[in-house]
């Protein structure tokens, strides 16, 4: 399996120095893979209660992410999926512990239980209170075989409550009863769409063959207690729930916090789909979820798949919740849910305004557009062999249905409110009828040219000039093609500056006109010798020199029948 | 390909309506896959310039979750992997749209630019003033083939950049020049350690054999530009941030913000692996990381695999990356690392306090440790076997060794400081001796003896009875098990129990401890007939039925050992 590790031995290590290099507040014990507060020395003279959890590492962000101020003041991990050992925890205690003593959240696993159980009793033995608060919150053993509920993702909850409650200032005693009264009160279960593949191991800890799952999984890699084929998010979501609702005893109107958790392969979008299923599912069953948070808080490695947590929140529990924390690894969110689906209305936009009817068929413009849309409709095969050769072979067939659609259209254009409205409807008809890349960019440089003509006066040579200039500016900026990129720009770009240059000299409008023609033909030609850079043609590399680029030709083509058009 | 969805087609909508779900803040543009602030009404009314991003979905938490006050005011998603259609983009900008305008933030590929492009002309045609900025980070293709850049994770330090500045309520152009300042300062480079499997698919997007990786990737599923065996992190550090820092031509001393990005199905573990590869390769080159973030900010669906992205930062984007949002994606983390690697050193523990030296041949605490000791070397391979039908074996081994540990060190435990200094003596001697789940157990049951007995004075039979039932008490408490669940406390339990409440009725001390040895048997055989509940006789089910618990035989045996030592 591929991991983004060095040495499998050092993962856990280098792990805890990413994060303790990322996060300036969280800092590592010496000579353990141990993370603390870094301001542990502050807190042990300021005399509050400290909270020290812990386990096996391949939980990321668990533990060492909740370490921070209103959480944990230590997180002690083992090597991955093994207890850190007692001489660890006592460690660990002995550097956050004030006279306030230490509260141990503790996920029930037998290891877990018993090195962290010793060590808090060697603390003991030194003078230091501590007490000891055991998760077991997953649902799927005590449903399918009875044995003893082992912790799991429902834990970070309870770092919450009672890193809340150690932060308020409260003595142990309370510190604890709160951690204790959220681990018993809080239920997990998840389902595993693979299995995960412990560092330095070849092999995943168990097998699901494509389209099964395996529900109630452990997060050590165990296979779970029932395979069944794969079912939609909505049916394991309420699969889920089923158990969970039924081990809490969740009465409806139980108010509720739900933590959606992946499993440390899962990607974020499936996530958000199980929130949609989970919270339909829980307001179906007359829940209320007071507080919601989406991510991977509690993980297994690579392993696929999520696990939902309810936790029944009153106020006291959704202040602590709510309350501040600097723990990197929680989320930002605060956790307030929407109470029902609002969809924003977008407004209507402003019509294009349309004034008067009908484009004369002797009026210029029109005449200009029914020529290149005539070209290019006569051109059709010949760019889709064009195009054939060095891009996808579209180009013809999306070219001439747009210029099918503007004859069509043109017609009933808003002529009397000026060849800008008119540019604008051309625009709106190309972008109707023409997909692909060719749509948009034709669209957009249609657009550009209305934007730069005068709305209430005739235009003169030169503003035309102006407004295809324009009109090529907008296809460079939407496009990002620059000249000598092989594209349709490379016809465009000289064309229009031709123009400009021709006409500020003082050339006669239709000689100018003709130059652009040359200079955009000169342009395509000049297509063939390039590698593209830019567009389809890009992937083919140096097969498509010799040909020139199927856009600029397009554009050689159309614009000659205009000035063929304007000049006669 | 298992993946926690409903129909395929559903995936986008249901993943957003999941977000806007669990996040108040968000909320769903009616009849588009676009996330907006909930509070948009207001926004508008405020006449602050709107950020908008989006692009084909598949991205999560990109771009919905970067929505919220100080980053996005909306983010429209096309399907999977598809840009949005210029339509759904125009519905965007007409709903944040207020008389300041709106900056548009498109990762630069052909669909985006395209329509991202043509929605802001026809906006800007509607009186709308719109600036598009472009992010194109990728370095990768530059260097391969001297194609156009890619945009990708560093378009999310764009969002942050752009959206501070429109908090901040400066006028559109400004909040643009800073957008793109940013984005064309920003350079990220990735790898891949697997494809992605767009939902409805049948087949990843490539295929990676095992130990392979790629360089390079799109995040489309597009195969890389180099395909190479896999690295230890450390290299694959080295390498994007070869690429990257000379693409950038970072200088040393350089400032900087550092993106590490998971890329979907990336565990957490593997991401911190890589932030203490990329900091230390940065310090390394001289550069100065003034901020960084770890996490899975732009991802392609379910591909392995990170990148690796770097802003150059002065006071004043610092600033803005720094300003306070609320869109639920941006990590809670402040991103200021830590200067330096600054282990804290554990404190000393207090040494167990070992007055005088010895401990007399005679002393009946030595002669019953003794005697306890030495059945159970007798007994190791009776419980060997008896725990090989049901557990896995260790049980003679692990004890007899403890065993022989006592024997050699007892005659050095401080007798003089009394029985609680010599309890806590052979509790440290388990506990260094002995592993597995035995050793903890009876290092806390020897801590919970010694707490229990008075350190001053000689102590009373009922006191020990008292300290052996305090014993128990930590023993259950540790170990989670109760009486009948098939574990050593079977026989534990009874004998404690036994022995208070004969001393209590007047019985003889030695004839009460002969009654706890008979209260011990009796738990123990009954454990034959109890399905076993904890500890590894659990996984065994009915199987171990029939034989009695080991650890429970383990304590009669040493029981009836110190009964006979002190009675005779």
């Amino acid at each position: 399996m591929n991991k983004l590790i060095n040495e499998p031995r050092d993962v856990v290590g280098e792990a805890l120095d990413g994060l303790t290099g990322a996060v300036a507040t969280t800092s590592r014990l010496a000579g353990w893979t141990t993370a603390v507060r870094s301001d542990v020395a502050e807190l042990r003279a300021a005399g509050k209660v400290a909270v020290v959890s812990g386990g096996g590492a391949g939980h990321e962000p668990a533990h060492a992410g909740y370490v921070g101020a209103g959480m944990l003041t230590a997180a002690v991990a083992g090597e991955v999926f093994t207890s850190p050992s007692v001489d660890a925890v006592l460690a660990a205690i002995r550097t956050v512990a004030s006279p306030a003593g230490v509260l141990l959240i503790v996920k029930n696993y037998t290891g877990d239980r018993l090195n962290f159980g010793l060590a808090a009793e060697l603390a003991r033995a030194e003078g230091t209170p501590v007490e000891v608060v055991v998760v077991a919150d997953d649902v799927a053993l005590v449903a399918a075989v009875g044995a003893g509920r082992r912790g799991i993702a429902g834990t970070v909850l309870v770092h919450k409550v009672a890193g809340a409650a150690a932060e308020a200032g409260l003595p142990l005693p309370e510190v604890a009863a709160r951690a204790r009264a959220a681990a018993d009160a809080v239920r997990t279960m998840g389902v595993a769409l693979s299995a995960c593949t412990v560092p330095g191991t070849a092999r995943p800890s168990f097998q699901l063959t494509d389209g099964e799952i395996e529900w109630g999984l452990g997060i050590h890699g165990e296979a779970g207690v029932e395979r069944t084929v794969s079912r939609p998010a909505d049916a394991i979501a309420r699969g889920l729930l089923d158990r969970v609702v039924a081990d809490g005893a969740f009465a409806p109107g139980t108010r509720l916090a739900l933590l959606v958790n992946g499993l440390g392969a899962t990607p974020p979008i499936e996530l958000d789909v199980m929130a949609r299923a989970a919270l339909a599912d829980l307001r179906g069953r007359g829940l209320v979820v007071e507080r919601i948070w989406v991510g991977s808080f509690l993980t297994a490695l690579d392993m696929a798949g999520c696990s939902l947590s309810l936790l029944p929140v009153d106020d006291d529990v959704l202040a602590a919740l709510d309350s501040p924390t600097t723990a990197p690894a929680w989320p930002r969110h605060g956790g307030a849910p929407a109470s029902e689906p609002r969809p924003i209305e977008p407004p209507a936009g402003d019509a294009v305004p349309v004034i008067g009817g009908g484009l004369d068929a002797g009026d210029p413009l029109r005449r200009g557009l029914e020529a290149a849309a005539a070209r290019l409709l006569q051109a059709e095969q010949e760019l889709t062999d064009l195009d054939r050769e060095v891009g996808d072979g579209d180009l013809g067939t999306s070219l001439s249905r747009g210029a099918r659609a503007l004859l069509e259209e043109v017609a009933d254009y808003p002529g009397q409110a000026g060849p800008a409205a008119v540019l604008r409807a051309a625009s709106a008809t190309v972008r109707r009828s023409v997909g692909g890349t060719s749509g948009p960019l034709y669209a957009v440089m249609l657009m550009r040219a209305a934007a730069a003509v005068p709305e209430d006066r005739p235009v003169g040579a030169a503003e035309w000039a102006a407004a295809f200039s324009a009109a090529v500016d907008g296809v460079q900026e939407i496009g990002g093609a620059a000249p000598g990129d092989r594209t349709m720009v490379d016809a465009l770009r000289p064309a229009a500056d031709a123009l400009a240059a021709d006409l500020a000299s003082g050339l006669d409008p239709w000689k100018a006109l003709q130059c652009a023609v040359t200079a955009a033909r000169e342009g395509t030609q000049a297509t063939a010798d390039v590698q593209a850079k830019l567009g389809r043609s890009s992937y083919l590399g140096a097969r498509a020199v010799g040909h020139p680029d199927p856009g600029a030709h397009a554009v050689t083509l159309w614009l000659a029948a205009v000035a063929d058009a304007l000049g006669a």
